[in-house]
């Protein structure tokens, strides 16, 4: 059988392994395996969420109510904006796919960082689109302005900050470059961290109805699977002008939200205080993998998220490294694939940030 | 800012009203509202799934095991396939849009009967693919061989049984139709009532392992929100050969299903008994349907799922009939978006059903 030639360039996306194939993999015991390869708040499920969760599973059996009304009451309150202007997504990623499939063709043009969000380019791909990636690895506004003056673009992606490395864009200069942007460029601002780089650094603060308003081409990404706590429970949402949100309800199909992710969303949103206190932790945590990375003379990029980026300089390869902390039971990210030899460290708990720093050194010490 | 002219043309899906908004519209007690219109199953949640939901909640902040290792292997084994046969959806309507966007681009054929599933039309709008529907409401399968003979297609819809009206195909006449397809078109046999058809009449039931093994070409479709009571949990599937399988995983955002999700199906289909026991009492009650209907000297199709199409002659208007059923609290399906002056109604419970003969008997009285 013949398919869609687009998808012949296609590849799928590598995502951090699970838990469970670990155990099966290398038969650890589950309780002893740590991951720390997909940028979860490993502070664990706000108890407030887990009750609204056991109250609602008896209710399965009927659908979400598919206005989501609630969820997105809850976030305009909390963004001082309308609920026209928001949309909400499985997980941000799919407001992703909504910005693709509302702008692009084949051949048309899409500018990101040389490395950055993996979806970006996944997603472009499956309806042809040209992807121009910058030549610096972190993003350079330059470099983004060099190649949208050459070529244009039909969208252009910002992770502020960048995942999977850890820098940050300050509010500024992002604006002095959005200015120099056509209005007829959807321009994604994907915020999937932010409340991190916020809290560590009031010049990283996006906010996203002056953001939008100030820029009307623009759309806002968060998420709900970083400082909110629910990976597993898939919601995003992308907050922009009406006139972007009605377009993507095009391509939304029904339902694409599960009743508990709502309602699991909703309570999150009512318990900032946890959120605040897994942030502040974070921060604190970090500080250890710093001084960590620096005792053993390796570089680290300086991270505005809950994840760090270490530099494993000439006498190590990172993917022989990723693969020994996986067999014992730690898994982390190899940045292999990204042209990089590094490894990508989420901040974990005290206690397994202690463990990462144990098997760290055991591996380090094997292969030395 | 200029869109995808391809999103012109693209209407959303009308899903039924949620018993939330009925409360916010109309200020009735939500215990007091009945929802008929989305065919969930309305027996609830198997307590086996309720217990696992229970369990899990806690573990949110993970990201899904996106491998769905062990609900590809449960289904693997109903089904008696490989997991490189199948795909996981949120809802086979996730499948639907995979099956469009695997085979089709702006002016592929597509062939569907004129009243059916609507996302098949929206899903291939998207694309920018022509919609070609038979003339009959009901699936003929003489005018969906004409219509491929004279124009060809790259994807076939089979709604078995049909969703909204009911009617199913026998097996033998679905394989004598896809004996004369073509191996490049790829035919979708949608199964998401098939554990009704085939509770109901033996020589309704579709068995994918055969179907696909007969013809390669053949994708069938399976979901967890009909008879396994998982409506608000969005998990449905997709059975085919691994090279369309593997072309899906392309199209497939990282991700797509929900840990909640993904166990409460697992857990689903260890409670045949449950589901079994639900189409037991669905047949029995449809029976009250039957005769409420031939009573008022109405119509009805014969159903082979857990609704039933009522069509309401020429003294009344659905439209109006449906609303005023609303305003009462009795949430059903109004047929005129899809050319018919009918009503859909989901066979609920033996009190549901009660309930609705009441509510109809006093909306029919009011309209006389």
């Amino acid at each position: 059988m013949q398919f869609n030639k687009l998808l012949d360039n296609v590849s799928t996306y590598e995502a951090g392994k699970p838990i469970e194939l670990v155990v099966r993999e290398y038969g650890i015991d589950p309780k002893e395996v740590v991951k720390l390869a997909s940028n979860e708040n490993p502070y664990g499920t706000s108890p407030k969420v887990v009750a609204k969760i056991e109250e609602l599973a008896k209710n399965m059996y009927l659908y979400p109510d598919d206005s989501m009304f609630e969820l997105k009451d809850a976030l305009a309150k909390k963004y001082n904006l309308d609920s026209s202007n928001i949309i909400i997504g499985s997980g941000s990623d799919q407001i992703l796919e909504f910005c693709i499939h509302a702008k692009c063709k084949s051949n048309s043009n899409v500018i990101m960082a040389k490395t950055t969000f993996a979806m970006y380019e996944i997603y472009a791909k499956h309806v042809g689109a040209n992807i121009l990636k910058t030549q610096s690895s972190q993003h350079n506004l330059e470099e983004f302005s060099k190649l949208y003056k050459e070529n244009g673009a039909d969208v252009i992606f910002l992770c502020i900050p960048n995942n999977p490395l850890g820098e940050c864009l300050n509010k500024d200069e992002v604006y002095e470059f959005l200015k120099t942007i056509d209005q007829d460029t959807l321009v994604v601002v994907d915020g999937a961290y932010q409340e991190y780089a916020a809290f560590k650094d009031e010049k990283k603060r996006i906010c996203p109805k002056d953001l939008i308003n100030t820029f009307p081409n623009c759309v806002y990404l968060g998420t709900f699977s970083k400082a909110y706590a629910l990976g597993g429970m898939r919601v995003g949402y992308g907050l922009a002008k009406e006139n972007i949100i009605s377009t993507f309800y095009k391509i939304r199909a029904p339902f694409n939200i599960t009743t508990l992710s709502l309602a699991a969303a909703i309570e999150a949103l009512k318990d900032e205080k946890f959120v605040n206190d897994c942030i502040e932790k974070n921060f604190i945590e970090m500080k250890r993998y710093e001084e960590y990375v620096t005792n053993k003379n390796f570089e680290y990029i300086p991270s505005y998220t809950n994840f760090i980026t270490i530099k494993l300089g000439d006498k190590f390869i990172s993917k022989v490294v990723a693969q020994k902390l996986l067999e014992l039971g730690m898994i982390v990210r190899d940045l292999t694939g990204y042209g990089l030899n590094a490894i990508r460290v989420t901040i974990g708990t005290n206690e397994q940030n202690t463990k990462l720093f144990k098997l760290l050194d055991k591996v380090l010490e094997e292969l030395k």
